[in-house]
């Protein structure tokens, strides 16, 4: 039996391979078994626990991978991430049971960097809203606000925060606010770009987008009490993970109109179905950050590279540093 | 009867003084006597002709001023247009009739400018039909594509074509090709721009974005036989004016997927009731290209602050040149 032979891969993410084949061409030119999800969607944790026990790879989305996963999973030795968050995954569990962890963090930023700007743009100008009213035959002409007229908020300038600034010079915003949960982080060399409290960015921004990891420090990071600190007219973006903006809280804010408007595309639990929906000043959309064509891709392939490098017995390049393990210690 | 006793102003465009009070204000200060649309919404040229006999002025929007309605405005001196669009105005009859014809063509760009990326972003992220679909308790992940990945087309690089062109340079597009329809077009100095053939923007770019006038050489600009060069995941954007798009063409062109998506915020009959509703794939809005808080009240001001020099005999500043006569003379 070679070292191939005592591996098998289980995919949990979705889509995989769909928009470029790359990723299953690699597994199979390596000789490497796997299986894909076969559900479609993501797992929830009972779900992935009752299917792990024959596999030592894990090729993984966003679906929880807790303890119980982890400790059902007497076979696993890699888990390879689809993407850049960790949230899902009991680090301290894995590095205990000898699971490695690698991922992809580079891959998803500049999708989901374009996403923000887009979700910006619709909501301050309710693209969304008219095109729902156009097409019901419903002629009416929304007033919004301009970019280029406004204070953003940025907090996380990491690999995603610091390309919504850069994407952000073509609009030539008045000012941009910037907060990171890191003290030591560069800002961008941006005449419109100043550090600032994160108090100042609840009270001054007119946008406020977040670019963080779903840590013990980030959990509820945004609640009713940040809010109600918030312009009126101020629209909060994110883009990141769910959690970090307390949804209820949300929620309660927009169906009152103690802000503007919100744009959300990560959540708590994924498929969503909770309070926001329904509301009109809040727009929706499926987890799609990293969904483009390049980005995908580029995550597929880097997350599949890392399983043939781990079944060469080659050096990993993707491993999670151990900074990550320490934001996670008590989410 | 003094100067101001003489004149009355019709104001039709819609909204007017809604989002700031100040030309309302301006009017008032001035004692310039004035009514308001009283249908609010854009009237019809019979609707108009029948309205405008008592009027020495009319602050328009984008209604139609035929011949039939100058014809019945023995008292008209002065059109002052909110916005840059000159296709609704018979200028020649108005001439002919005596009729000064004022614009404020610098007002809307910027708002329309930022529409355009919203547009752009919105279709290839598909954002406004996944908000649809969370809204409705149905998560599916769509793929899209990255504007830094695509080629764009931008025919027309007048006020509104540069602002886009700058606001593209935070995305670090691949590729602008730029064309007009005058010939001593100055391309603005960015290094991924370049001048090309339409020909050759309809076969390579794969966002294609007008920003022209409606004159005699633009109608129906773009028809099947244009749309038949594009590329199969082609996205077309018209934020500028109805009828430079076959309509009926480029609806059937969405249904049978000769082309990937449009974006349609200007149509030839507003309110717009026509082929392209229904079709998923194309994302309409109500001519709100210049419907921001900024931009709306600069136009406003600056058409009312002509309509105040006119009745003070103040040298006009946005008396439309000559060129626009030209352009007109056969559409």
């Amino acid at each position: 039996m070679n070292n191939h032979d005592k591996h098998k891969a289980l995919i949990t993410t979705v889509p995989f391979g769909q928009y470029n084949n790359y990723p299953i061409e690699l597994l199979e030119v390596n000789n490497i078994k796997y299986d894909i999800n076969p559900l479609g969607r993501r797992l929830k944790a009972d779900e992935l626990a009752e299917m792990i026990s024959e596999y030592s790879i894990l090729i993984a989305g966003t679906e929880q991978i807790t303890k119980d996963v982890l400790n059902n999973a007497p076979k696993l030795k890699l888990i390879s991430r689809v993407g850049i968050g960790l949230d899902s995954v009991d680090l301290l569990i894995a590095k205990k049971n000898g699971v490695i962890v690698s991922y992809t963090p580079d891959a998803p930023a500049p999708a989901v960097g374009e996403l923000t700007i887009g979700l910006m743009l619709s909501t301050l100008r309710h693209i969304h809203i008219s095109n729902m009213m156009v097409h019901k035959e419903i002629w009416q002409r929304y007033s919004g606000f301009r970019l280029s007229e406004l204070t953003v908020g940025i907090i996380g300038v990491g690999r995603i925060g610091s390309k919504v600034i850069r994407h952000l010079q073509g609009f030539g915003c008045k000012k941009i606010l910037v907060n990171d949960i890191n003290d030591d982080v560069v800002l961008p060399d941006f005449a419109n770009v100043e550090f600032a409290l994160k108090e100042k960015i609840y009270r001054e921004a007119d946008i406020i987008t977040l670019h963080l990891p779903l840590t013990s420090d980030t959990i509820n990071l945004i609640t009713k009490d940040e809010i109600a600190c918030m312009k009126n007219n101020a629209v909060l973006i994110n883009t990141s993970r769910g959690g970090i903006i307390n949804e209820g809280d949300l929620a309660e804010a927009l169906s009152s109109n103690i802000i503007y408007a919100a744009a959300v595309d990560t959540f708590i639990e994924e498929p969503y179905s909770g309070p926001l929906i329904g509301l009109e000043n809040c727009l929706l959309t499926a987890h799609m950050g990293s969904m483009t064509a390049d980005c995908r891709a580029s995550m597929e392939i880097q997350a599949t590279e890392e399983v043939v490098r781990f079944v060469n017995n080659a050096a990993l390049t993707g491993v999670v540093p151990d900074s990550e393990f320490f934001n996670q210690k008590e989410i």
